[in-house]
């Protein structure tokens, strides 16, 4: 079996091998942040965007100033010519670093691991059933490590059997944990909530469609009912038909067609 | 130097190079519940209680059934043996474990590390000031690693010349980041939040002191106001005069009659 490395402050370790010592705050205390993209045929897919995003998480979190721009870029590139896997998803993680005290940070740990990822296109025909949850994440707009209650409600998914929660508070409908939320109105407004959320990239590039007519707005929990079509939007999902809500069904429970036509321009730019 | 160890799923390492796999969901997710305890010429303090909310964040979180209270119990006494720490601070973390898909649950790693720690009781008489924010920790009743807003608020701590922040949300007062919050009131009740908070132990100890008047209750931020007195309570720092409260001060800005008396008693307590 070919070896799979990542890279571990600027190292290259074996992926099944690599690890942290315990001190570490994201261990401690649940402190990190990091980022996800894809390689296709060995190019990162949307870089730019990830990085950018990257970078504002660690700056957010003062987790910034121990490494540029251009060296997370020169490693990632390393590390795909090192693990040769073409179509991959590739995770970069800083966390807190060795805290003395178990809670002050310290110089980050610097983590980059590469899985092989194919997108399946049978789950885009199948959509998926989401059940809501009244939840704010804290720190919204960072991609931390937090997913505590993400994992914590997947018996509550499973027993719903829905595949995955969709985040309200205070009536307005955010996102879910690893993905943002879409629904197209009765008069093919094709609309994503403003604010509250994670800004997802591949969200970015759907609301960059202008063929459609898109809005970032408030989207109450009242509004799921009159929605034609729906769907989610994530690096590892592309655009995935939300085709069932709380037990009820979107439109007739298929891909819309308007939700088609954006997963396959998704698709199209993600794979030119 | 004395060698300090840990023990990994049930092994002696040594402290600092005990390590964990990053496939583990505490550094993916930051997904993980822990406890910790003082011990006291090698007693462990009030040990059964943090074993009870040991267990119950387990339980919450979906990682016990691995592991029996008798054998954690029989671990911490093998530390306590091999290190010969006689006053110290154990720490029981229990994490998500080596998520083959990096978000769903595995076999949890537990980990159990020892640092010594003596109480410090020149910190009582210099109080601590504290600056308030509106925050709700999620699932605040289960002591999981999540410290990620607390450690994201340090700089603004700093910038407002306090030493710790106390949460609110909706007008209603919760806790600190690690500890419990009380105030005096003008007819000398002794009260704490009753809900929304992590219960911690030396609060536990503190309500049953019967020759206060103590009350779990509503605060609500406005009765900061008319606060005679004001303390914090944790395993580390046992009770700790809040002297100011978003730069005003709290009775006459010195220990006041009442939690001094409550202080005396945990310490008594504590150290029988």
């Amino acid at each position: 079996m070919k070896k799979n490395f990542s890279i571990m402050n600027g190292d290259f370790v074996l992926k099944n091998e690599a690890s942290i010592l315990v001190s570490d705050l994201s261990i401690q205390r649940g402190f990190g942040i990091f980022d996800y993209f894809r390689t296709i045929n060995n190019v990162p897919v949307f870089f730019e965007d990830h990085l950018d995003r990257f970078f504002y998480s660690a700056s957010q979190m003062k987790l910034d100033g121990w490494i540029k721009r251009n060296e997370i870029k020169g490693l990632v590139y390393k590390l795909i010519e090192k693990n040769n896997l073409p179509d991959s998803g590739i995770r970069i993680t800083l966390t807190g670093g060795y805290s003395e005290d178990g809670y002050t940070l310290a110089k980050p740990n610097l983590l980059i691991t590469q899985s092989a990822f194919t997108f399946n296109k049978e789950i885009f025909e199948k959509g998926i059933k989401v059940i809501t949850y009244d939840h704010q994440r804290q720190l919204p707009s960072v991609k931390t490590i937090d997913y505590l209650m993400a994992i914590h409600l997947q018996p509550f998914i499973r027993a719903k059997n829905a595949d995955d929660v969709l985040y309200y508070h205070e009536n307005e409908i955010t996102e879910c944990p690893r993905s943002n939320f879409f629904i197209v109105n009765e008069k093919d407004e094709v609309l994503t909530p403003s604010k509250n959320i994670l800004k997802g990239i591949t969200r970015k590039k759907v609301l960059g469609f202008s063929e459609f007519e898109m809005k970032e707005t408030i989207i109450k929990t009242g509004d799921l009912q009159s929605a034609k079509e729906a769907f989610i939007t994530s690096t590892t999902k592309n655009v995935l038909p939300v085709i069932q809500i709380d037990g009820r069904k979107i439109g007739n429970g298929k891909p819309g067609e308007i939700t088609t036509a954006i997963y396959e321009k998704i698709c199209r730019m993600k794979e030119k």
